[in-house]
């Protein structure tokens, strides 16, 4: 995992489930991580998107953040809680985008040297393309070093 | 819609997120709905059941209990928030169960008489099939007259 092609590849194939949603990978840098999901495959009964596909979104940003900041450190995430409120219909293409913190990466890698685990949480907006909130999340991770 | 068969496949087969999941409405009585998420197209990366897996089996029930109780009222749901804990893997094919009093049902309807619109709430838990809880949700409901 040294390439930024290989997290993309991780991220919208590596969990089958996330791949049959579309899920795209538009930016995975540690200045910012942006990821999309498309309305298309994932409209609802009444035209909208499906409130599953926004889950998705919002709790593989959690993935996302484990890959670009953590993973070169052998640190492997889990979810334990995610909550969500659907703020208004989704009918275009959904984004969210987060970074997390220099202070924050030092403290999660410190955290697990020494406990063997650290939790994270992450707090976004999902958005569609016009900019309006169309969904507000907010996860809680925890990462160990992958067992050898 | 008035036969368990035509609930079965709006369930299973009306959003195409949804029907990708391979979700099954095991049970569609108003005495007991049983829902359940395969894990064979549902494991994550590190081998158990996707989290988003959980959150479609637990939301659906939202829209299994509209069909269930509600939809001869033709009242349409939508979910307005939801919130998972995630307990244990899940590694067997997940399922969960919930019946509505007949005092919610009514309080519903008239409700929706009344205001236009009604809220319902569900708690549930999610088990694998040594009755073990690996999930437990908690969703918020709205319901609203079917437009002409």
């Amino acid at each position: 995992m040294s390439t930024n092609a290989d997290m993309r590849g991780l991220l919208e194939s590596g969990i089958p489930f996330a791949a049959r949603t579309g899920l795209k990978a538009v930016k995975l840098d540690r200045e910012n991580i942006e990821l999309l999901m498309p309305l298309t495959p994932n409209i609802n009964h009444i035209g909208i998107m499906y409130a599953g596909a926004l889950f998705t979104l919002g709790e593989m940003m959690g993935g996302a953040v484990a890959l670009v900041y953590l993973f070169e450190h052998s640190l492997i995430p889990i979810v334990k809680s995610f909550s969500i409120k659907f703020v208004k219909p989704g009918t275009t293409d959904i984004t969210t985008s987060y970074a997390m913190s220099a202070e924050d990466v030092k403290r999660i890698i410190a955290e697990c040297e020494e406990k063997g685990k650290a939790d994270y949480s992450i707090q976004l907006e999902l958005k569609d393309k016009t900019g309006l909130v169309v969904a507000v999340t907010d996860g809680l991770y925890q990462v160990r070093p992958q067992k050898k």
